[in-house]
């Protein structure tokens, strides 16, 4: 049994209309002026800024206000918001979005509370920061888990690198409203791409070659029945707010920490792989990750079959004899048949994009830091590995 | 789907050594001056107490100690460690024990940080504590889940009243050090009852006449069946550190919120019931809570067969056809069939007590606070309806 640490400070308000309590909760913080960070223009069309500023108004915390942030969220933004921030003596980061406004919200908590260095060197993992400006939200996407997560990822324009911030407490969110009826309107591909967002923070923690602790198992096989139930459903009624509640809080739980008690830091390769592309082309994560996935698998579960049947059985009721491998086999396609039920891709293909040799050496250079770092912990994959889960995925 | 709030701020390390790293984390914190609070001997002959002293000396964190407490705490016990903590200047508890240790460094926490009030009455709840001194702890059984929890319960000595505290986030422990190996040398009979109380924390939260959360059922019933398996394997190899981990975390996480968040808030008829019979005869609380937990559920089951049904199917395999009544009262006999497989006693005599009629009315005339209160909210008991459960548990 390995050790570990599990610490989630952030308070979570669940529930139909949470996010407007957002002024009275940054009061109580002690918050004097916020920023109000979000993406698209789906944020003001909808009403929610609208009614996030009456909120604050109400409760008269001053604001000013920052969009326009992407998916697959810049860093010439990030540096927008600092120097806003700065100008405006912000002293609190609100993110009304998902994953890419949280993540750029943090980053420019980052950037503003630490002024001694470029904010991208802690990107490059060269740096670490000190502290953090504090960060609230109000969840519009479940998908990344970043509203409670110590992780940011941010892709800088210059080179299209997508990288992960050196990881720290001081970036998790003092507080998420998380208000399922909010994400009852996003297009069905958002939604099927954050459930496998989601399903994948579960996955790669839990395909370690190691022993890991039963109850965080159990507990990460249950997280994923739910989200594959609930993703089915929302396919023909996207207005079910219990599934889109199950969805959201999985999607919460998934990234927290909880999942990965005991399983010893789990193995990232798929998101590794998937950064590269989302750097590179753009691509709605999760749709990269299912892209993605079943060729990683099928190119590392003969290291432990056992995992992967267990994988099998416990999620998808696959009856397991003592063929582990085909059973590990018939679990990797059943994930697949899923994805394919959700109308997520399981190529790089349906993602739309035919890559070139040079194109697919391109991605492995950078995901494997020039050839100096291997990924991945269940088999360790070097730049010649990465380039054949690559072709096997197109 | 029901709202609910989530927050968990406890820092946990866990795994064998953790409890050495209280001295350094002290000293991050800002302590000055630590109460280090305990219970029996056992803390002192282990060498426990020695470890924990010779970390706070080495990171130069002093100390002052008070030992002593006793299952079902004491309030004079509590008076004595405001005293002590308010002369000696202390900023920071430190619980090194189980439940009852750590709930009485949460009310003398309570007691220091609120001068204006006697700490007794924000266990009558007539009064609601404001501060608390931080709390930290290193954990030596694995039942109440105190650790991480809200809440804290205090036996008054002048009416032998057992009595829960204002719950407030106030006193959540900042940190919670866990060593499983901490564990291994208890009686079966306080590891068993621990189970118990575990496993009652997920059952209460469990059992509610309301629609609930799926993710949420679904992690309470891996809780309840990981618990059940490690439970009987303890039994026959009290030695066994991946038991004693699983039982542990289990116990963190069934009463730190988690299992709660959609239900509505549980039904707490078995622990309130319990809590007379501990205020009055000073029974372990788990195995008081076996005792009256197949009472109170055939008492109660009629209300939602299907729930109990549901727990019978998911817990203990149990197949379920239409007759949910049937498959309801098979889960309760299979629960109570657990709990003898682990000796633990399922009714009241098996815990060495015969009770009087008197003893039963005066019992229920407490539980319904002299017959102006009802509990539960699966059935809503009043004064009669308990006096009935304590009769069938006899």
């Amino acid at each position: 049994m390995r050790s570990f640490e599990y610490y989630t400070p952030t308070r979570v308000i669940f529930g139909k209309d949470a996010h407007l309590q957002v002024g009275t909760l940054l009061k109580e913080y002690g918050c004097k002026k916020v920023l109000i960070h979000y993406g698209s223009k789906s944020a003001e069309a909808s009403g929610l800024l609208d009614e996030v500023k009456k909120s604050l108004t109400d409760a008269k915390v001053e604001f000013v206000t920052l969009g326009g942030v992407v998916p697959n969220p810049r860093l010439s933004k990030v540096r927008e918001g600092i120097d806003l921030c700065r100008r405006e003596n912000v002293d609190f980061l609100l993110a009304v979005g998902g994953g890419s406004v949280i993540d750029s919200c943090k980053a420019i908590g980052y950037g503003c509370a630490n002024p001694w260095t470029d904010v991208w060197n802690f990107f490059l993992k060269t740096e670490t920061p000190t502290a953090c400006l504090p960060v609230g939200v109000i969840l519009t996407i479940a998908a990344t888990g970043s509203e409670m997560s110590n992780s940011s990822v941010i892709t800088n324009e210059d080179g299209w690198l997508k990288r992960g911030c050196v990881k720290t407490d001081l970036c998790r969110p003092r507080f998420a409203l998380l208000n399922p009826q909010l994400t009852c309107t996003l297009p069905q591909y958002q939604t099927e791409s954050g459930c496998v967002d989601i399903l994948m923070h579960t996955m790669e923690r839990y395909f370690v070659n190691a022993e890991t602790m039963e109850l965080t198992d159990s507990i990460s096989e249950s997280l994923m029945q739910t989200v594959i139930y609930n993703a089915r459903i929302l396919m023909k009624d996207p207005l079910n707010y219990d599934a889109r509640a199950e969805v959201m809080w999985a999607g919460s739980l998934s990234h927290n920490g909880l999942t990965g008690c005991g399983t010893g830091g789990g193995d990232w390769a798929c998101h590794q792989l998937e950064h590269e592309l989302g750097g590179m082309f753009d691509v709605a994560h999760g749709a990269g990750l299912a892209a993605i996935w079943g060729s990683w698998a099928r190119y590392v579960y003969q290291e432990n079959p056992e995992r992967f049947a267990q994988f099998a059985t416990n999620v998808f009721d696959i009856p397991c004899g003592t063929d582990f491998e085909k059973t590990a086999l018939a679990g990797i396609e059943a994930m697949e048949d899923f994805f394919r039920s959700v109308e997520m891709p399981t190529s790089i293909g349906e993602l739309g994009l035919t890559l070139t040799d040079a194109q697919i050496q391109e991605l492995a250079f950078k995901c494997s830091f020039e050839d100096t770092r291997t990924i991945g912990t269940f088999r360790r994959l070097n730049r010649k590995d990465m380039e054949k889960i690559y072709h096997s995925a197109l």
